[in-house]
């Protein structure tokens, strides 16, 4: 079992901390997205969306997409639990993490795509060429503002995102926050129950994976 | 229990779909997201997120976002399966339901809000008031045309979008289809084996609901 990885990109860490939360060790690969490695031919046939993070389990069995990665290890290896222990638990998890996944990560990822360099033709993940709209860093950088003030909410009522414990939708949240501070935005002091929370989050060892 | 529907949108379809799969029956309650029925005092305090579908288990346990509703009823009532049996499945099936989401729902729901009078000043889900960017319609219509021939391309290897058997990837795949169509996007000749699968799919119970 091998997993395919970038050590920078937001994504592949959500799996790395999800793997450390559980202490699980597996053969890790670096595909260099930088050098566009991940759309080279070699690594298309490994998998052929072209994306990280990619578990290859066995020959011809491969999972990509990171939150369906720590599905796998969380049905194999149920403990501690990061998705939840019952039906409800279980559905709350993964709406915070839906969530947070829609009003963080995505609007950081298309304020970051539709500004850097780098993804000039590339806007949009995947291998179709999108030019950029410039109009959508704004947009990412507004609903950013509004997502720390929405998990702020939520902390003033929750010690941890999806409840009680600790969960995927904590590591969702942090991967959001770090995300969005690629585009220079952080929550201020105005969002207190976002900073406790953070400064809590930050002792975890498996938060630096 | 009681979840909140509205007949004509595209998320609450996918739950409804879901449960008549499941031969669960509960109370429906419609809310008129045209009257704007969701942004009102009553409803606002029972989701305050103001979506639907929205499933009240209880008084003050509820569920928003339809695949963490969906994952409700699968760990209650987990036959028929529709999002996997081992952890392979499980997390095929995830992948698969994500890819679809976010390669076809998704492209289809921003040209659509970008475009329609009605989202003016509405183009993003949620509170805050967020501009229509007309490029979006455009990247919209290239991203959904990737779409058909991205998921023709897994039919002509697999029987359903997720593996060998019916599951909520085949639902979110039907439901970002008829989405397209609301901005006259249609699979032509040319994807056969979507085309296929569409036939097999519509003569499902289940697909009416």
């Amino acid at each position: 079992m091998i997993l395919y990885d970038y050590k920078r990109a937001p994504n592949p860490r959500r799996v790395r901390i999800f793997l450390a939360e559980k202490n699980i060790n597996i053969e890790i690969r670096n595909v260099d997205l930088m050098n566009q490695e991940n759309i080279k031919e070699d690594f298309l046939k490994i998998n052929p969306l072209g994306t990280v993070p990619f578990l290859q389990i066995e020959d011809g069995i491969g999972i990509a997409e990171s939150i369906a990665i720590c599905r796998y290890f969380e049905e194999k290896y149920p403990e501690p639990a990061l998705m939840g222990k019952d039906p409800i638990e279980k559905a709350q998890i993964e709406m915070w993490q839906r969530l947070i996944e829609f009003k963080g990560i995505f609007p950081a990822g298309e304020a970051f795509r539709n500004k850097a360099e780098g993804f000039k033709d590339r806007a949009v993940a995947g291998p179709v060429k999108i030019e950029q709209i410039p109009e959508l860093i704004e947009r990412g950088e507004i609903l950013i503002n509004y997502f720390f003030k929405f998990i702020n909410a939520r902390l003033s009522k929750s010690e941890y995102v999806g409840g009680k414990s600790f969960s995927i939708a904590d590591i969702s949240a942090y991967i959001a926050i770090d995300f969005a501070s690629w585009i220079k935005l952080v929550p201020d002091e105005s969002h207190g129950s976002l900073n406790e929370w953070l400064e809590k989050i930050k002792l975890r060892d498996s938060i630096n994976a």
